[in-house]
């Protein structure tokens, strides 16, 4: 069984604290590669869950003191259980806030993935402030000139932070600090509608879930989420449909086209 | 009138607390059969918001103590002004916080209808824990060999909890512990996107916002749900267009329609 | 360049504090126009994403205390830093916790515009009580007769406050008390999906941030999302795919159509 039908056929339970603005968007997505999703937030029950859940993603992007106070519950809870974790640090580096949340979650959490846009991956990295928002800054933009720097810079982050670093963009670079894999799938589109990134990290959740080869299963999620995006812009209607559509492709996409277009360069 | 023509002619005002993760689904779905939603969730405005609502929902799905208490002080005035209050228990089992939740509101508050799946209402009246998260139990699956001991335990439930009991799965069984009604409408596909049976809970509310017969209003709400759900599946293209075909389909069925495709059956 | 081009060309950081029920619609309405969300609650860091964000939407939709407090620290940085702010009174009138959160906020922020429909405005204006929930009331329905003393009534408003008003319905009202400007776009279809007026509460803080005739951009920011509304209609197929074809209309928009199709009339 490759890791698609693995999803399909274990269902796992996948258990996300995320921001309200993309949630209903990340259990969708999560459903639609065949996954459980399942949303709580409150101190008193996010180790409960966690126990019983195949894997845990936490998302920062509307996070209030309340839920990163679970954030860390749930993520050692997940620890001890020895699920994989997945962090989305949405806009760290927006304020000081995020940067120290992320750090207590840092120290507090063993992540099996950091997965986020560049500029957050080196924010979270540095500490720093930045302004973007949750967009990619223009400094940052991916060229063909800063690509092995870039790189360089992510396996020493995944390597000093003990993760696997899926920072998305143009390129989407996964690496463990030793090998790195490319994903050339995905569109400037996806990042005119909230939420692919978001449905990302559900999507990388599901499939670390049911296969311990946590780069190949990410790197696999990043690539299916970005053949999703460019499946749905072959129709493109504007962005209404765009989001529906790559749910639409998610859920229909087959082996034998995620073979064909899977884009990935491994180093 | 019926009472699909009446809810489209009182629009009554149904008043939701409900989770993060479908709410958009929900106020949708309400809108979609005439009725007017409204959400709000604090503990300081639920009382006097309830006091002129139709009806009121509460959806556990994504519950935290700040809000389990403003669903108390909602449901009791709900009570106090004499509207339906229809309680969708998701998830419960999943924590002990679940748990002594639902215990609390069952204890403050009197239901009208209890809708959850299988799984859930089971749990509910046997305060006990699963680990199925929101999804129905493999163990609880309805089958023609346990159909008649499961309508058996809902009636006793019914009776018990003194309120109608509305499990929904393959097939849907309503019953107020003395008439029980079989629902047969609806598909698989309708488990596989978030959402649909928070919006059933919606929907039940509106119909009980306008018809005293509740067992009735219940029933056939449930079925609308179901025959939404056949009917987009019938053009079925994924899953994000299957759900924006389920309120396409809400939206536009006739009464013409639910007369020719209700599937109901009472014992 | 026109106000379109512009939001295009500068991508303005939109920082919403906004309702959990649409939230997601007003992000990708904000992306639809070219402008980049931001949402985030949480008093620690609302100053802070303020101060480099170019403009703010606070929306009462599902307020709680927490949020309030959050939005009142937001709303005074954003007066510090000088760009725009939007108020959106959702529920106005529904409960004293609404009226004494709109009273606190008009006292504490200066607001650029407040935007809602005429049943809120004059809630908010008269700090009543009112029980139509999220929707006009009856008696607020705009007719040829009451035209003319709704205008002297909301010019009256929008000077005693020193904000534009905006009220939508039937026939859009926005006036700075001196100049009104009427719009015609947009069809009854709209309020029968949730999530338009908050829509167009993020496509105004689009356009006021880059543009400071404020009057000019609300009103051309409400004319562009009725003639969404307007276009969607035109291939109406049910209330999903309706919402979904809006998101569609305003990014697939041109200048050409938006010239041939705005429907405004100046006082």
């Amino acid at each position: 069984m490759n890791i698609y039908q693995k999803v399909k056929s274990k269902k796992p339970l996948v258990y996300s604290i995320t921001n309200y603005v993309t949630v209903n968007d990340v259990a969708n997505a999560i459903l639609s590669v065949g996954a459980a999703p399942l949303m709580a937030d409150d101190e008193e029950e996010v180790a409960q869950i966690a126990s019983f859940s195949s894997s845990l993603v936490i998302n920062i992007g509307t996070l209030n003191k309340r839920v990163i106070k679970s954030s860390i519950i749930a993520g050692k809870q997940a620890n001890e259980v020895n699920i994989p974790v997945v962090l989305d640090p949405v806009g760290v580096g927006a304020s000081s806030l995020r940067n120290e949340a992320v750090k207590k979650l840092l120290k507090k959490v063993k992540f099996t993935v950091i997965k986020g846009n560049i500029t957050e991956i080196k924010a979270l990295y540095l500490q720093k402030q930045t302004t973007s928002g949750v967009d990619v800054s223009s400094d940052d933009k991916l060229t063909t000139d800063n690509l092995e720097d870039t790189i360089s810079l992510l396996k020493k982050i995944s390597i000093e932070l003990d993760t696997i670093i899926a920072a998305t963009g143009e390129i989407d670079i996964i690496t463990d600090g030793v090998k790195t894999n490319l994903c050339y799938n995905g569109n400037e589109k996806m990042s005119l509608i909230t939420g692919t990134g978001c449905m990302s990290a559900g999507i990388i959740a599901s499939f670390c879930s049911v296969d311990k080869n946590y780069l190949d299963a990410t790197t696999k999620a990043i690539s299916l989420m970005g053949q999703a995006g460019d499946i749905a812009l072959e129709k493109y209607r504007g962005l209404g449909s765009f989001r529906v559509d790559i749910i639409d492709a998610l859920s229909n996409i087959t082996d034998e086209e995620i073979k064909d277009n899977a884009n990935i360069k491994t180093l």
